[in-house]
């Protein structure tokens, strides 16, 4: 079985080790999310990509979710006795030996796909059927359009980390722009695989920074929305708030309601025009799962907490069997 | 007074240490050796740049002699995870938050002399009359040239840190090779220090691959040669033997003897074309010391050996005081 899935990070990650466990021999096409990619001293940081390859391949901080296990912190106390900014972005010592390896590549002329295998030859190699690919090799970054404190009235763009991270998402998001999307183009590998899979997940990941940005490649959506396999995404809005993350800080800038039926209403019904099949709403959302059929999706309910793999895998299989029932 | 000093690495800023010792309120101007220079794994690594300023500032391993005090590896062990290439040079973990701060200014447009006086303001900011200044902002790169052990009768250049680090300077040089030489142009500030100093100091680094790039620099070894200051050089050689580093293997491969009179006369008399006016040699070569005179040197016997920075200035200023008197 060939399943594809669109993934962001931290949730993201934790999704895919479900899908891993409930599918052991199937083969499994990850599509990360690069909007939140960032170069930061010089090295190209790609949060997603490295959440999910360190998560499968054993190396994440269980704690953090993100970053290297067993982690320090010591170039950056040192970038910081320079004064070199920004001081907001964790950067450890471990992580640093990925950026270094990618940064060099990419300088070499290596497009990230390429740079994404390498790293995963070595965090990946014991698992020959999963694959991780960036949604594209084309730099896109979401910026986030917030009130400038400094200019009453005015309004200021920050990169997506800068709001995420620094900011905490404390100011209210007026606008999410994707910059260079427009001439994005999928990845090698994206379209073929989302073509040839037998099931295609949405993770529970951001809809408006995670998601969002990987079905808003030019021909990713269309190629989702026309392929032969079923579709189903799973809702990261449980009972009327993310489990993981800041999804409620961003969704109204896009305009959609926090609400595990509203985000599976954005998404929308293949045969309406959307992309999804079937939408997986948590039990705490029960009277919502009308809402959902109304907008010609198949609900299904349950259990969506992601306590560990098996609990991910329990409900994953649940609700896929649900849905080809 | 302004005090010039050509220096290396190691043994140059033990010597900066001891001159800084002898004359607290001169205006001391250091220019280093950039050919050692080497871009590794993208990051842009200046030996006796860091070594000087870590040193002077303080931040010095004084065990290995150069690098970073309380240094850790774990960067440098991820990359050798990725198998990234190469293993053999030692990068530590707040050595690289030094050469991420490098690496960017330089990608941005910076010349090294300025991204240098950058660094510098951390380390430097207690002794606002020493200047580092890099010998050039152009790059300059030392090959050595070995038996090519694979090929049989057959020669091949390294970059001169792997036939230092990597090979432990085991092969016999046959040459030296100062790459881009020819074209580059002295560091701004370096002419000038030189035309302005009051003494100028060679320390006792390596005359091959530390002194020699420095003079090499087309214009500096004729400002020196005909600077109003007295030139005074000292012995990194000793009874025969080099005191750090391993000058005797590569003095052969420029046809100089491993002995201190040898280099002494090496430099040469500036009243002959040379660059000295005085040679300090260890009291182990004072059977030597006609031989320096007669190249017109004036030769000053002492004990050279730098064991810390007040021994290093006891030396200094006896050799100062011998050459002006």
């Amino acid at each position: 079985m060939q399943i594809v899935i669109l993934a962001g990070g931290v949730g993201g990650s934790k999704f895919v080790l479900g899908v891993r466990r409930a599918y052991p021999t199937a083969e499994l096409a990850v599509i990360a999310n690069t909007a939140d990619d960032i170069t930061l001293h010089g090295l190209r940081i790609c949060p997603d990509l490295d959440t999910i390859m360190y998560t499968l391949g054993g190396g994440a901080d269980s704690g953090r979710g993100w970053g290297r296990d067993d982690e320090s912190w010591r170039v950056m106390e040192e970038l910081a006795c320079y004064g070199a900014e920004p001081t907001w972005f964790s950067l450890g010592d471990r992580d640093v030996g990925t950026h270094l390896v990618r940064t060099q590549m990419l300088d070499a002329g290596y497009p990230l796909s390429e740079v994404t295998t390498a790293l995963c030859s070595r965090w990946l190699a014991s698992d020959a059927r999963l694959r991780l690919l960036p949604m594209t090799d084309d730099r896109v970054e979401t910026h986030v359009t917030i009130a400038d404190s400094e200019a009453p009235g005015q309004v200021r763009a920050v990169h997506f980390q800068e709001y995420w991270v620094r900011l905490q998402a404390a100011p209210d998001a007026r606008g999410v722009t994707l910059l260079g999307i427009e001439t994005a183009r999928p990845a090698p590998g994206v379209i073929e695989a989302i073509q040839g899979a037998d099931l295609i997940l949405l993770a529970p990941s951001n809809p408006v920074v995670s998601i969002g940005p990987i079905l808003a490649v030019p021909g990713l959506r269309d190629a989702v929305q026309h392929a032969p396999a079923l579709v189903v995404g799973f809702a990261g809005i449980l009972g009327g708030a993310p489990v993981l993350g800041m999804a409620h800080r961003l969704l109204p800038a896009i305009g959609v309601e926090v609400d595990a039926a509203a985000v599976g209403l954005h998404y929308g019904a293949r045969s309406r025009g959307g992309v999804l099949d079937a939408w997986a709403m948590d039990s705490a959302d029960t009277s919502s799962a009308d809402r959902v059929q109304q907008g010609g999706l198949l609900a299904v309910v349950t259990d969506l907490l992601m306590r560990d793999p098996a609990s991910t895998a329990a409900f994953i299989r649940y609700a896929i069997k649900s849905a080809t029932s």
